[in-house]
């Protein structure tokens, strides 16, 4: 049975926001923009393909080792524009402020988000401040928005993986989630772990222009590895298999996960991609990704088949599968 | 001294808004199209002009006579872009919702949202979705952003008023305000007042399809019409000149305003704009605007004069001159 109150699962990316989002969302908004889930909306203006995309920040805490909820919502939607190929036009930028939140506070995020803007050169054009009174939100919430333009011959999209492609990710897993699962202070656990939240369009720009023929991109945030190979499973109806032994993680974000038993493919990142092209591009497009700041430790860690249709199969250490599902219920609650 | 936390009034749309924006947003972000401070802002995508512009919605109460929040959420976006003249391309809709939330009343606010679309003719293309503890909002918290296309030929700014030119506004004013403010029984006033809550584009195409010589429109949300009006004369460099007894207001709006001592030149509106044209055009305008739904009882409410530069004068029904001030704190938190 459906639950009749709103769960904090609903917000955690996996199958509970997959089913809000199909039940409510897409039956009331009806369009096929929106149906096609991608990370952006794409419109048509005058010939040029828009895209249109938006993210709300409820992040806690608001400061962590690597980011801010400032630098983390432009990255995030910068990210999501990109992950359309698309170039960043212009952002907005939303606050919703508790009442008594410090001045002081709130310039350091402004101050990181302009940063951010910088690195992703790209302009906040538009926002908006509202104020609540104490208690009715945690400091502070950004909703970050975002416009781009898709360079023509580029085609991107959820439902383009074809079996004998491969799989790419642009780096180590699971520092974001991590990085503030750490910075609570929860577990007296002390980490090194920073968050990896950054602005990846100048990476895919890099790989756009070694090759045109990138059939799907994702930034698996919410819901980790895992769910983001699922969607794309979906929407391809193709299966993907992904191998334990080459995904790239990093040592102490291992040692957390076995310590607190995390399960890292669900892990939440905020400057990763998952890229997935033909076979004959991936060396050129490693090539590229791994010039780049943000793609260094890229690698391919799977292959795209015919079965099993929607699927992800994770080939273990020793030599066994595992199916990887999407997250279901949440692994920690407002991590982005 | 400037405050060093944040204040419900920096939230009011009137001076502490406006300090708060000039001091750090603009300082920060610096770029012109930010700094321009329209509704929405302007962006050239390939030749076109695209406008785009967000907004946070944190009423208190959710439903309210004549809309709920998400209706406004939805209007309030439209509107943003109509003021510079644009039709709306797509809509994205960001939730924060509290943990418990009744997914009945979800439903509701969704269903709201589609109507509103709906009258708008404009499709909500993107989302996004976020879980916070019970506790950490009240209810739900909606942020819509908004892309648009500016028609050739239109050119509607904040900076465009001449004098010479007359100021019309397309209805009464206050109605949304004072019906979030009965709605909340925290008096216990009986009222009939019913939010104007409503998608503007339809009536401003009407009236460019009129004349494209509009020189600024404004839709008097927080702050109201004193407000919109201040910012208008301040970034035209002229004066404003307004007559009360030309002011469109229910009987009922003016009767708990003289109750409560509310000032209605500040009250909020939800589905009202004020227009400032060129005295030759206003007669068709309004002859157009009348036929509309939405602006059935516009009226010319002043004119727009070389002095006093960047004031409001308000001409009272005893023949005194009264200055029209930016709100200064705020009259109701959490209006919209």
């Amino acid at each position: 049975m459906r639950p009749n109150r709103i769960l904090l699962s609903h917000g955690a990316g996996g199958k509970m926001t997959h089913e809000l989002i199909e039940e409510l969302f897409l039956e009331a908004f009806e369009n096929e923009v929106l149906r096609a889930l991608e990370d952006s909306a794409l419109l048509t203006a005058s010939g040029s393909r828009v895209a249109f995309t938006t993210d709300s920040y409820v992040v806690k805490p608001l400061f962590f080792p690597g980011g801010d909820i400032g630098r983390l919502s432009v990255c995030g939607t910068v990210n999501d524009l990109a992950m359309l190929g698309a170039r960043p036009l212009g952002l907005s930028a939303s606050f919703i402020l508790e009442e008594g939140f410090p001045i002081e506070d709130l310039k350091r995020v402004i101050a990181s988000m302009r940063e951010a803007a910088t690195e992703a050169g790209v302009g906040i054009v538009a926002g908006d401040t509202k104020v609540v009174e104490q208690g009715a939100a945690e400091g502070l919430y950004i909703t970050t928005s975002g416009v781009g333009i898709v360079p023509d011959g580029v085609r991107i999209r959820g439902d383009g993986a074809r079996p004998g492609d491969l799989v790419i990710v642009s780096g180590p897993i699971g520092d974001h989630e991590i990085a503030v699962l750490l910075a609570r202070g929860d577990f007296s656990i002390e980490g090194e772990v920073r968050s990896d939240c950054a602005p990846l369009n100048g990476l895919v720009e890099e790989m756009l222009r070694t090759s045109l023929r990138i059939h799907a991109l994702r930034d698996p945030t919410r819901g980790g590895l895992a769910t983001v190979l699922w969607e794309l499973a979906q929407a391809s109806g193709v299966g993907i298999v992904i191998e334990e032994d080459s995904i790239p993680m990093r040592e102490e974000v291992k040692g957390v996960c076995e310590l607190l038993g995390y399960d890292p493919y669900y892990l939440a990142n905020e400057g990763k991609l998952v890229a997935i092209l033909p076979e004959e591009e991936a060396p050129r497009v490693l090539e590229a990704m791994r010039s780049h700041p943000l793609g260094r430790e890229a690698a391919v860690i799977g292959e795209v088949r015919e079965e099993p249709k929607g699927r992800v199969l994770l080939k273990t250490r020793i030599g066994g599968h595992r199916l990887l599902e999407p997250l279901s219920g949440e692994q920690l609650p407002r991590i982005c």
